[in-house]
């Protein structure tokens, strides 16, 4: 059996307006049914204080979480943070986000965290303050020293986990920027991190095709033969347990995804439509190729419902429980 | 209670050395735990023969099928029908599933039988014969006078139907051949079938963006704020319960499934990757914008397990369900 990593996760607390806060609080609420591990929130209290009356630890020291978590929802007060009124995001609510994930960050960059899991930011108000990265993803890689092509985001359920090689791109400019090399490079960050986090020996990873009917042979598409099936005789080369180019109306059901450890997917919605899909509640974004175990839940702020105590708490359940798992692993395999 | 139309469904095998006419045979042998209606297969005795055992009754009038459907498989004959080797394609075989193909339809036109279910046919062999229609689904259309961009390919399982407003095309083509016309005729296809067809008397319709989170207000593309949204307007000034666009990502679990009773989508795979993961063995295709009922099982000839016993009929049990459906709510309602 593997054993328990020595340190609690560190939980950004997102901007303070959003509903970050309240689902952190209500996951310390549920943390015996959940299954939680302990962790410790990130951020200004004041902004869970707001939308939750259940007791907060301050602690100074993550070595401290330990003790307090049974008592209250252990939290490193940010010394310059700001309150917001929940629903009502501002700029310095932004600064008191950024602050709390560059800590969040560096705790786990020196080992005194075991995993990092950052709770839900308003982006147009982080660019307002300078915020230059396209999202909390592309900003931990940089503060690892990870170029973001090495780093693959995961989107993990029950029974289904699946990579995109491009992000957040038009449709249309998918199969101009969609090349061998990225393909390459995702694939492998993927199969490490199924090695790494996932204790996966002997990763299975299936690559989609890009067309309808992965491009019927060049009819519906060249992309196929001229992109991806060369990245995937580039990754069987070096030994990896690649397949594909597979159709991707045919990959996602449950036969098919038994032949699988993950799918690498060509675009946003062909990895995220099936995994969301099937589920909606507990799939948890991890980002793989880093030094450091980051997850996160897969939703945004939701300034609509904030401060209504109608966010749903499972995902970040869901999210602190993966991020746990990966720490497990990392520690055994040390 | 709805009543049952006075015919049989009609179903052409297929291409004889295809897994059609082992899977219409499994449905007949398993008709009352499938819940099956009375149908007759039109095609080559010899085709089914060559891979059941059971008792085929030749009938030559579809009226005589309820009384022949409880001794044996009902069949109309082809009189030039010509017997293939199970898993070996010939012209012969494809000029065999088209002639079925034509009596299926032309007896449904005439009232003869109350739907068409098609079984698979092998598109590359009926190409060799002259047949000039991308498949099965726009020679159907041709046949019942119907220009192609006013029938909808719907993909129906149990907790979800989608239909993709694009069909065979690259990923590339897809944001070029898009326009709003076409959008447009594709939901008043969608919401008359689902009048007509599932007897919804004010269906809603959810209409998915093309881009990532559907554009993002355009810094993602902006097809959504040129060709999808004026669609979703003029559709909605005819009356229709239309919304959207929605991101393509969280429209189809099940809270949001409650939302609509069909997605109309952009591109194949926006369409089919959520229906095929949900329910892959039991979703239909089904035509509608057609005067007539037309299902199929959504999968192909499947050569490589021909006559071996190995073809699962539930996908052909589904549609054979559907179309009788179908055929109910369109007897009762004329």
């Amino acid at each position: 059996m593997a054993s328990s990593p020595p340190t609690p996760i560190a939980i950004s607390l997102g901007d303070p307006a959003g509903i970050g806060p309240e689902v952190i609080a209500k996951c310390w609420d549920n943390r015996a049914s959940f299954g939680l591990a302990p962790f410790v929130a990130i951020g200004d209290g004041r902004s869970i204080a707001a939308v939750w009356d259940g007791p907060i630890e301050v602690v100074d020291d993550p070595r401290e979480v330990d003790s307090a978590f049974d008592v209250g929802l252990p939290l490193l007060q940010l010394a310059a943070a700001q309150a917001d009124i929940p629903g009502h995001p501002s700029t310095a609510g932004a600064h008191c986000s950024l602050d709390s994930l560059e800590l969040a960050v560096g705790l786990a960059r020196s080992g005194s965290v075991s995993a990092v899991v950052t709770g839900p930011v308003a982006k147009e108000m982080l660019y307002d303050i300078g915020f230059s990265h396209p999202g909390q993803t592309e900003f931990v890689a940089e503060r690892c020293g990870v170029a973001t092509s090495n780093v693959a985001m995961m989107l993990a359920g029950p029974t289904l986990r699946t990579v995109p090689v491009t992000t957040h791109l038009s449709l249309a400019a998918v199969p101009v920027e969609l090349n061998s090399a990225l393909i390459e490079s995702r694939g492998r960050a993927v199969l490490r991190g199924l090695q790494r986090s996932f204790g996966i020996a002997e990763p299975r990873l299936a690559i989609a095709g890009l067309n309808p009917h992965s491009g019927e042979g060049g009819a519906l598409g060249r992309e196929e033969i001229e992109i991806i099936e060369p990245a995937i005789a580039a990754l069987a080369a070096e030994g990896w347990r690649v397949s594909g180019p597979h159709p991707a109306d045919t990959m996602f059901h449950a036969s098919a995804r038994a032949n699988y450890d993950a799918a690498l997917c060509m675009y946003h919605d062909q990895a995220l439509i099936p995994v969301k899909a099937l589920h909606f509640e507990d799939a948890v974004n991890i980002t793989l190729g880093l030094p450091i175990v980051r997850t996160a839940p897969d939703h945004g702020t939701a300034f609509d419902i904030a401060g209504q105590d109608r966010a749903d708490p499972r995902p970040m359940a869901a999210a602190i429980r993966l991020a746990a798992q990966c720490a497990t692993y990392r520690f055994d395999a040390a």
